[in-house]
């Protein structure tokens, strides 16, 4: 039975993968009479009159809503609110499995962004953060811009920066193996949606690499291109430093570092030879890589990364998004700052003492992981 | 040490009333690939294909969110969502303790019913069932109307209908006690709010009493009132038969039966002396009743009911949300309607065997409640 058999079958016995509970019996009247009418009058009396007091009395404190529009699940595409259900559900199964947050999986039947941001700011008193989670680019990059500026609890993206944290993880520890320094690197990027674009920003802002070209599905982006949207113009004010034009093969001649967060089967192995000597391949897409493992080591890659369990080295946000909602809730941290994506990905690496080809990232079941994070959401 | 210092101290120990809970460990690779990527993609691609799937492979066979604006919570009026969030998180306690039900508290920072309808209509594919709680008339009405248009799954405000309800049993179960019908009974009822014109139209439903009269903070509603919203217009159709303007005093003449949803120590003794023989007195007002009920009886009171847990006769709502959405959700009841409320209000009264001054209505604790109700939604 394959992985999608087991799934089908395992989610209909289970009929839902999360639930709630209550923190105490109501076994008597008096308890009623102190959690709910009368005696909750009080508290809510209480934080009426003292606000800054609401996460002291409210789940608030441990409480993220996980919401998407189901505009861009996984490699589905836009499959809609209540497709894309499962995967809110499976993500706050990992926010309580691995950071014990109370994480209310939410699906939005509305798509432009300016709906998005109204609905989720009508909701946001009742939540700690908001993980924003399957949103279409570049709906996605105006929706959190604005959640950032206008919510004072912490907003994240994870598709663009649960990704790119771990991913610059991935590479400040590949580099280790190849003994090339990021910023000495040729990168390209396959795909310049949220992914894409917060890749390729994080790692600029780390480490500002010799060159770093970003693909999409048009081919290389270049001051030459009029098709681009705003966030794809952003990233060409540092990419692409001889504007260069061309399709992926074009861009791959000499780079170091291939990063692929695009569709599967996509990266042939000739590319691959085209590549510097010794290239490190992060083939992220799902649910299949640009290049399966095999074939990207058979065309002489020294790394491989991809984003499947059943490879070494797995790139996988669940590594990222507990530890950085851990820390800002314990933290009451209002912003994830991109200074907190950079240190969250030198302290992910850091947990591997010494990097081999198949080890650069720690397992998502590695226990320091989450709190290793945490620490430095401050 | 009261009720309100208790409540306090129990808040802030606890620090949000509920949690939740993943519904299986995630401890292997195995779990994750199933629960989360690439196996969860499987039962996306499913749902979206076949999105009257949705409730047997997600938690929304079980899922209730408890709404509330905040404009209308408890006895404090107009506190905003951050303040009302204890009262939803109680709610949703007595949804778990009592009917296993798993309910998110939402709060909400709109309040025109069009911001409303909008939020939660963009929200809705999260959830098996809609609660409304503490939303100010008028605004809850036209806000429930057009959910229940819109959505295809059950959407009660509880404010209206479990109040409606609870108060109905309560009657059925008093009428027996004075040997008077309700048919024949003349009603007034303080109070033309949400609780208020609910009551008085399941009642009037039910039994077509004799006359019902309303009373608002202005005095009786009649026909020369030129400041009524619509809700109270609808009532006119079938109160204050006489059309008779006045106070509280002047409708209570000869009344058999009075029902208050309105301020703590409203109704005199001597207000209860003009009364009909034998009156039957609910006097539902938080966190303190229109009269205590030592008075009420010192006043030649036959019956009297509170919204008190310290008394007997509790009218509760807690005895009717649990069972109404346990029914609804199990039986894939898409609308409460009228038909059921009655029905409801019956079930609960019939747990009664030999109701007595002292017991009308079941307790919250009484096991049969919950279940009773839930059977007759179908």
């Amino acid at each position: 039975m394959n992985y999608n058999e087991k799934a089908l079958e395992a989610h209909k016995k289970l009929r839902g993968k999360i639930k709630t509970l209550a923190k105490d019996d109501l076994d008597s009247l008096e308890k009623l009479s102190i959690y709910y009418t009368p005696g909750v009058g009080a508290v809510s009396n209480y934080i009426a009159n003292n606000p800054e007091q609401t996460k002291n009395y409210t789940w608030t404190n441990n409480s993220v809503a996980v919401i998407s529009d189901g505009s861009s699940v996984l490699g589905l595409g836009n499959i809609g609110p209540s497709a894309a259900l499962p995967v809110m559900e499976g993500k706050a199964m990992i926010f309580k499995n691995f950071a014990d947050i109370d994480a209310v999986p939410i699906v939005l039947n509305v798509h432009t962004a300016d709906e998005i941001v109204k609905t989720i700011e009508a909701i946001a008193p009742s939540f700690g953060g908001i993980n924003l989670e399957d949103i279409a680019a570049p709906i996605c990059f105006e929706v959190e811009d604005r959640l950032k500026n206008d919510l004072s609890i912490p907003v994240m993206h994870d598709d663009q920066h649960g990704t790119a944290i771990v991913t610059l993880a991935g590479l400040i520890n590949a580099s280790k193996i190849t003994g090339r320094a990021l910023k000495d690197c040729k990168i390209v990027c396959l795909g310049a949606g949220a992914a894409g674009t917060a890749i390729i920003k994080l790692i600029n802002l780390y480490a500002h690499p010799e060159d770093i070209i970003a693909v999409d599905s048009t081919g290389i982006i270049s001051r030459n291109r009029e098709d681009l949207n705003e966030e794809k113009k952003q990233i060409l004010k540092f990419t692409n430093k001889n504007n260069i034009s061309g399709n992926l093969s074009d861009s791959l001649v000499d780079a170091d570092i291939f990063i692929g967060v695009s569709r599967p089967n996509i990266l042939t192995q000739q590319m691959i030879k085209s590549m510097h000597k010794d290239p490190v391949i992060f083939a992220m897409a799902n649910p299949d890589p640009e290049i399966s493992p095999e074939d990207a080591y058979k065309a002489g890659a020294l790394v491989v990364a991809t984003g499947r369990s059943d490879y070494p080295n797995q790139v996988n946000n669940a590594l990222v998004f507990p530890g950085i909602f851990r820390g800002a809730l314990d933290n009451n941290v209002e912003q994830i700052t991109n200074q907190h994506k950079i240190k969250a990905a030198e302290a992910l690496a850091s947990l591997i003492e010494k990097p081999t080809k198949n080890q650069i990232i720690p397992s998502i079941l590695d226990k320091r992981v989450v709190s290793t994070i945490a620490k430095i959401i401050v």
